[in-house]
């Protein structure tokens, strides 16, 4: 199978590179295929703009999502962002790693995220959550923290982590139609001793061993929901 | 009073641009002091790296928040990031303007809270939440959508915008001590009528109005939890 691995972080011996440089060794030995954007070594342009297009359908307003409908009718996507749109449609799992910046991604990931999920190529038009076109391929989050994990429970200080990971799980990955598998998180790994990164990455393997067979996060179905107002229908609510 | 609005939106006669102006424009008239961090047009470095810094702690391994305790104590901070710190530190009251994108802030302005919130400088050794540096402070966030307001209700196929708005309202600004207060929305702007967008620049005038006097959002203060795990006291989860 093939898998593509979104990587960002500035530093290239840091715990996310050892996490990505496992997955990719890992999964080739295991028979699979990996391709990694390596976000800062590849110098990737975070902000979304006329620099996401060679086309132009509006010079006079820049509305991204109409330039966006444009250049997927008239192959006008700048060259990184068509690379990224092809490796996503070629893959059979994403895998997004990042250290946790301020609750959410760093911003050149999140500058992915802007630039390449673009309207009509990858979503719109009736292709969202279960019609969404990367339908019945895997995502999973790869996270790292510099809190620990109490922090980040039901309880915590910081707020659940499901809920700080919801708009990334279903907003970004569940919404383009990826079946999203429980995120992966190694807690302050630079807190905590050199056996317990060990432990991370063994089970970081132990992970990806299952990424084809994994269950999926379960998720409201599209059909749940009234098409006029985009809320669950009353059938779907009777039990909440 | 002084406000900052740290305003996100590469279109300069977007909608979120209107807002923008008639902020300034109403909080001047209203005799407040009114500084615009407009992004796009500052072409705001968005990544996190060794350019955050003139100073630099260690050549061999970048790690941000120790380059940031150091560029505290050495007065090393790039002048982009110095200039919006002390901003933030001059002013009463934030507001963040945006369109939401893929459920969370633009890129660029994920790149101007990673870059520009540093520890050291900004938060860290027990200036978080209750005890953060900007306590007193205001906060508020201002955005627009692309989809209705029944998306975004508990019940809505995108997720309960509150749900969607945590990472920025209690991760970025509660954390940093701010009071924050309800967020302003206007539902899909480009898909109303001139007459609704007419009545959503009136309605943040009001909004602004009591900026300094709207209660805020509650939160659970950091007493609440045990300072060894951060997670709530048993006295603080009796009730839930």
């Amino acid at each position: 199978m093939k898998v593509h691995i979104v990587h960002a972080h500035p530093e290239a011996k840091s715990f996310n590179a050892a996490l990505t440089a496992q997955a990719r060794s890992h999964l080739t030995q295991q028979g699979h295929e990996v391709t990694v954007s390596d976000l800062y070594a590849m110098n990737w342009q975070a902000l979304s703009g006329r620099g996401n297009f060679t086309t132009c359908a509006d010079p006079d307003y820049f509305k991204q999502q109409v330039e966006e409908a444009h250049a997927t009718e008239n192959s006008g996507f700048a060259p990184d962002i068509q690379a990224e749109i092809d490796k996503l449609f070629a893959c059979d799992a994403l895998i997004l790693q990042f250290p946790l910046w301020w609750f959410s991604m760093p911003a050149i990931l999140k500058g992915w995220v802007d630039r390449v999920l673009a309207y009509g190529a990858v979503y719109g038009a009736g292709a969202w959550y279960d019609n969404g076109k990367f339908a019945g391929k895997k995502a999973m989050v790869s996270l790292t923290t510099g809190g620990g994990a109490s922090m980040y429970g039901h309880d915590g200080i910081n707020g659940n982590i499901n809920t700080l990971l919801f708009p990334i799980q279903h907003g970004v990955l569940r919404l383009t139609g990826f079946d999203v598998l429980e995120p992966f998180i190694c807690w302050q790994p630079a807190s905590v001793s050199a056996e317990v990164r060990a432990d991370y990455l063994q089970a970081y393997r132990d992970r990806l061993d299952h990424l084809f067979t994994a269950e999926a996060l379960p998720f409201a179905s599209l059909h749940d929901y009234d098409p006029s107002t985009f809320r669950l229908r009353q059938a779907a609510t009777q039990n909440t």
